[in-house]
């Protein structure tokens, strides 16, 4: 890795492309400004929004292409003809052979997690991918996969989950020993699903974790912070995340409605607004935007499709962390340090 | 049924036993003075508290039994200690002997669950029971099933929940023909879990549905109202309940923060002070108490273990309205009606 942090986007991602991707690279490149940007896309759209953003035409590489992957294409469709040649795919290859640190879209989930896996292969030990999202919690924040990069999980991808989350905590948090709590329905050992079950009792009685495991945890939980880490299956996860901003949403339209209903409630919404603009900031969706595709040979970050240019640079922001504090470095040592451990354990249990 | 409605109320179940429960009772009846109240429970604890409530006692019958299920036993326990005797137990056996038409608990949903099977047994045709929460949107109620009655659905089951479901969406919020959504990962086609794509597909191809079928929604969609009637498997939807409930609190507590931050926002709550007493109401979650106990041959609905009075009284207007608008008559004629279509579609789909 050179001095600087070497950032692949694809420029093309998203619903808005160029024109809302650019200035979030820009924001991001005034908070850090040893970011090099390698940009990925069709130079008739990029080079206009460029001249008017000289700090990061600087500090940018532009590689022209004129593919650019649909955001509605099925990702076997968006390999046939987007595979070599695409901005989503050119942005992965940059990791891939080295050029670039880590690797930005907001392109269609479904497409770029099929090139991530394509092209970077997953890590040594790990069969399948995960999305890892920030939560923000009445404690802060906290770390939630998988957030539906796959359905279902054995006991061995959930420990699989809680190694790489906990070192995603580590780098993101600056916490030597995560706490882990598994996603289930009912706190007692006695409930949920059985890989679930499975996985605590593996996490509970193996000596030397690098994460400090909690237990089970509901869904109630999350938002209050009670671990660092939440690890579940794919669907359910996708399910939370989903309901939990559906219910932000409908939470501040209530609200909204309810500033708005008598000339007294005006008013005092008048003298509150700084409370309500500090409350808006702290609900900003696009603070937390940035999923993580964690388990390939490479880190890979995934912004909201629909984040404007202050999402965009919070997902790349999130990518120059993971490059700083050497994400995918972590990742390798806990799986080494513990698989051995955990196989054991597992092997334990199977013969009991 | 005789011209009252006869309700089987649990007295000694919930975190607060008596002390809660019979003035919840109290405050329902007041509502609904054609209620005639069947109380189970220790009458060294129930009728200190009846003597403070004449207009209860005058509407109920007491069962004495000294036999409680504790909140935090297994199944399995409580169904050893309390089988024929505890107040959860009789309450339900009210109902099994026509002597109630609906039995309300607050005590610990495992064990009322596990008595609920044992003791009223399932309908005609379904084999696993489901718990429905009424779930507020920003269009007003929906239904969500199951909540966390079952683990795993395959597409026959989902098909019974979106059955069910709609003849208690028919119920409560008094339309002919409901709108069905099946909670999944993507609205694509191609998305999601493979039983979750194949109920989708019955139910697309099913003609004479009496309900419509909307197709997949996301997390995001519950509290949009998209649909009235939403359907998933008990632990998804279980979490998707808690997170939704976790994100409400998280977002009050911003809130209280936001408006106790300056003089000017505490000036500005002294103003809008009834709209944020409005949103409160909105919000209240003990508006919504009550699960509903889904395919049993019986109507069963679980308060919350920690309702207060007021809850109490909701979970108990629940079951009223279920008596009244006739539940059990709604499911039996929904599952005669479309069983067989259904039937000949699942067939039709192993053949192809």
């Amino acid at each position: 890795m050179s001095d600087k942090v070497r950032i692949a986007l694809d420029a093309m991602g998203g619903d808005h492309g160029p024109s809302v991707i650019l200035p979030g690279a820009d924001i991001a490149l005034m908070r850090h400004p040893d970011v090099e940007f390698l940009l990925f896309g069709d130079t008739a759209q990029l080079n206009p929004v460029l001249d008017g953003l000289p700090r990061l035409k600087a500090a940018s590489k532009v590689t022209h292409t004129d593919v650019a992957i649909r955001m509605d294409d099925k990702p076997s469709q968006a390999l046939r003809y987007g595979r070599w040649k695409s901005s989503m795919w050119l942005t992965l290859d940059a990791v891939k052979k080295g050029e670039a640190d880590v690797a930005v879209s907001a392109g269609n989930t479904g497409a770029l997690m099929a090139m991530s896996r394509f092209n970077l292969k997953m890590l040594e030990g790990i069969e399948r991918p995960a999305i890892a999202a920030l939560w923000p919690t009445l404690k802060g924040e906290s770390i939630v996969l998988d957030v539906g990069a796959s359905i279902g999980a054995d006991e061995s991808h959930l420990i699989n989950l809680a190694a790489m989350g906990s070192a995603m905590a580590r780098v993101l948090f600056d916490i030597e020993r995560p706490t882990v709590g598994l996603l289930n329905i009912g706190v007692e050992e006695v409930k949920g699903l059985e890989q679930v079950r499975e996985a605590g009792r593996i996490l509970r009685e193996t000596p030397s974790l690098d994460f400090d495991y909690h237990g089970f945890v509901e869904g109630d939980d999350i938002g209050k912070g009670v671990v660092d880490v939440v690890v579940t299956e794919g669907f359910a996860g996708n399910i939370a995340l989903k309901t939990a901003e559906g219910t932000a949403h409908q939470l501040a339209s209530y609200l909204r409605a309810a500033m708005n209903r008598t000339w007294a409630s005006r008013l005092g919404y008048l003298f509150a607004r700084a409370a309500f603009q500090a409350l808006r900031e702290k609900m900003d969706p696009r603070k937390a935007n940035g999923g993580v595709f964690l388990g390939l040979n490479g880190i890979v970050i995934k912004s909201h499709g629909g984040a404007d240019a202050e999402g965009t640079a919070a997902a790349i922001d999130m990518g120059y962390d993971m490059v700083r504090y050497k994400l995918l470095a972590k990742i390798g040592q806990s799986m080494e340090r513990d698989l051995q451990a955990r196989s054991a354990q597992i092997a334990t249990g199977a013969a009991s």
